[in-house]
């Protein structure tokens, strides 16, 4: 049979109705360098090792993902076994459990339909969890309080974040919505801006000062946006990805002052809200902040937070539990929401329930209590230990300056390039950065992901590593680095 | 501090930056009866009649949504046995488990990240899993080939029909993709299509022969289509919700041969590929049928094809597991969906787990056949039993007309009402059927969802109601709908 031309008159290539021609344009611009071609690579790296193909490395070490479980790390047992209880209720009769284990898996197996975990929960999330949530939020901001009708609870922090994107999209032309995002920062936030055909307004972080955030620039960001588009919202990660920074209260404080008087919706991304490890830093919530600064911004600025299972002492990101915490929203606008998160059904209910014991994890006095918190603090001070390893090794490699790993899991170093490296990687058509990380991992085995996949400032090259590999390999990894790094300038200098 | 102008003119009504006249307009636009005001209604009398409040019934019947564990349904035990394994693997260790759920528990954890089903997966899912999945797709199918590679693992159907529905939507004004529905239709897709912006193309299932689909009917509302669109696309749900009807090969193959002469890409919506009860019904596979045509259709046309966990036996909604196989997808559209979908890093590790699981569940030998046959074929005969007895109650009232619920969960009989009721109904501004179905909620506690939140030919009114209350209730359901009905009719008569 002959291809026949459309009522419309296109003949589609190769006979496909679907082709990168005739496919969404917005989504054909989306970048996604975290799962890009270097991770690709590896993955097949990986299959030919285990073919017997010969390499100058045993393994291929990921340092490309904040993912803790697949580097090693090992679920909170009490997480655990309150999911096997939801799970297989017919446990709940085996002694092998702790009480207080238990009494956690009856209490959410109550609020499920059916007493079962494998029911549709209710389009915002089950009702006991986002009280939990709102409890959780209330005690960690010192007794501000938080309203469970203004929790919703996510499929990871991911979704979310593209939901809250996706209704502030609007406008046409210079009206188009602008969204302000950090450079570097973390592509979900590109990649969604691009899918949703938003206009991404870029705002770079003071690296010399440690990443931290000027108002000058987000105001010179701003100014220079409001010639082409509408910037409506301002998105921060706090502590950051990439970048690893936490910001000061007084920085979080000036952001808020800046969203106020320019008119600007904050999306503030604390999924890294327990990953702080620098003295003299802690993790001050926006919306604790917020509050502190008393009813003319309280009642005013309005605000999302994100949190997620996946990070923190967790590492729980197969799960894909999060929540979100809208503050000031419009009612309508939130029942806009609440419509639109039902068209889904209804997140992951595991998720929902493991995000349940983050915010209700065990309490002093409880049978669960001691193991709960060694796991947890062994996990947070290998991190801290590893995000100061790190630092030290890193810097003591000439043409890699690396800012304290203040927070989150990962360090953004700066690394310089040779000329000629530069331009091999041109003549290419590659970025400098990911040319770079493409021979580390031919040569080593190490998978990072270039700098450039976060955006960074103009003949300025880096790439992310996570401090997530057990300290032995970690060491490994850095020395390895290093050594690499020295050939590499030698070669190309 | 007084309001201010932002910099582009418009003063944010009630100083909110997002307000229902600054949202994404396409959202706004969306519409979700399942989960709608007589399903937040529903919620509200349950919690009246908690609080004492005296109500001409005891409880609330929910028969609005396709849940069956919400409804009573037990688990499949072999499912959660291996899931709690896999959630938590110190049961491995325990001999209350059948050594079948072991070996799947270790096979699963083997794929994972750190043996966790807490890591991340791929983007498109646990390569074992997909493997597993294209095993059971070519048993189905009487050894038709399946490629793991055209497998995407997805956060319950609604995700995979989300994602494709986003890859096909392109185009303005003329040229913009419409995408052909059936009418009733299931509302994610109406909902999904709004939210796009791209344009609903109705063609009508013919009620006087059993919901059956008529190619005149589609060829009418295609032709009509192009007037003012782009039609790309044909959605196909088999068996039907929410009509409950069962398609013939016959149909199928006249569908695909419309798809290839017309250019459509096709979506088939399977995810009730389990629950066909009619003698004489069969469940014919859209990718079957089409590699029965011979390769001038199969080499050509293209096909997304959606399960679930949600549906069939299982009815493990909570987990939100799925998956979609395409098939002739351009390879270069392939690597877009791929790099889309790697955006929220991974469906839900669970529901992948729970996945596999449903397409290969336990062999005749194995230790947990016999208790999984014995569930499963209980479930699925009551569900027999039921889809007749509600086919014979229903049609035993006069002014209720029900074709048979050859499959799938649902009747979606037609319902007769009186001209006062209309002309009562148009006068609060409520369609007729949902007046009809919130006076049914208020006086028996039964919940069911309006024909027109699913579509309807113009004047003529209907309702869904699901068949998974356990027998005893949906007799009590039955009869006394069958009572409102008669009294509705009296009154308004
Ligand atoms: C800053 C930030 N936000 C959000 C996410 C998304 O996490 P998830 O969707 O797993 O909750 C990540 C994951 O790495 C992240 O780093
Ligand atoms: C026809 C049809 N498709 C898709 C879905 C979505 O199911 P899930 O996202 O739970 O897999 C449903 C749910 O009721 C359905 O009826």
């Amino acid at each position: 049979r002959a291809l026949k031309m459309s009522e419309n008159g296109a003949l589609p290539r190769g006979g496909k109705v679907l082709t990168v021609d005739t496919m969404n344009a917005n989504v054909k611009k989306v970048d996604y360098a975290v799962r890009g071609p270097i991770v690709q690579r590896a993955v097949q790296i990986e299959k030919e090792l285990k073919e017997g193909v010969k390499k100058p490395f045993e393994e291929v070490i990921k340092a490309n993902i904040g993912d803790a479980h697949a580097m090693g790390q090992r679920p909170i047992t009490f997480f655990r076994q309150v999911m096997a209880l939801c799970t297989y209720p017919q446990l709940l009769d085996d002694n092998k459990f702790p009480e207080d284990a238990k009494n956690r898996a009856r209490r959410i197996l109550q609020s499920c339909g059916g007493n079962s975990i494998g029911a549709y929960t209710t389009s915002q999330g089950i009702e006991c969890v986002r009280h939990d949530v709102a409890n959780y939020i209330q005690r960690r901001d010192g007794g501000i309080p938080s309203d469970p009708d203004n929790i919703y609870l996510t499929t990871g922090a991911s979704d979310g974040i593209v939901t809250i994107l996706k209704l502030l999209t609007a406008g046409e032309g210079r009206t188009r919505t602008g969204v302000m995002i950090s450079i570097p920062q973390y592509p979900l936030y590109s990649a969604s801006i691009a899918e949703l055909g938003a206009v991404q307004v870029n705002y770079y972080l003071n690296e010399e000062k440690c990443w931290s955030l000027d108002i000058s620039e987000l105001q010179r960001s701003l100014q220079a946006a409001r010639e082409h588009c509408n910037p409506r919202v301002l998105c921060i990660i706090n502590p950051g990805n990439p970048t690893g920074q936490v910001q000061s209260r007084q920085c979080i404080e000036d952001v808020i002052q800046f969203a106020a008087k320019e008119n600007l919706f904050l999306m503030a991304d604390e999924v890294y809200q327990d990953n702080v490890y620098a003295e003299g830093c802690e993790f001050h919530s926006f919306k604790k902040v917020l509050f502190e600064m008393g009813p003319e911004y309280s009642s005013k600025v309005e605000l999302v937070s994100f949190h997620s299972t996946s990070k923190c002492y967790m590492g729980e990101c197969g799960f894909r539990g999060g929540y979100m915490e809208v503050i000031n929203m419009d009612p309508e606008v939130k029942a806009q929401l609440t419509k639109l998160v039902s068209v889904r059904l209804c997140p992951p209910a595991p998720g929902q329930a493991l995000m349940d014991l983050v915010v209700n994890s065990p309490k002093p006095g409880e049978p669960s209590y001691q193991t709960f918190m060694m796991e947890r603090t062994a996990i947070l001070s290998a991190l801290a230990e590893k995000a100061k390893l790190t630092e030290e090794i890193l810097n003591t490699v000439p043409g890699i300056r690396c800012n304290p790993v203040q927070g989150a899991m990962y360090s953004f170093p700066c690394i310089t390039l040779p000329e000629r490296a530069i331009n091999e990687a041109k003549a290419k058509g590659q970025a400098p950065d990911m040319f770079y990380c493409m021979k580390l991992l031919e040569e080593t085995g190490i998978c990072l992901v270039p700098g450039s996949g976060f955006g960074q400032r103009e003949g300025t090259y880096h790439f992310r590593m996570t401090i997530l590999p057990p300290t032995d390999k970690l060491k490994i990894l850095l020395n390895k680095l290093k050594e690499f790094h020295q050939k590499f300038t030698q070669q190309y200098s």
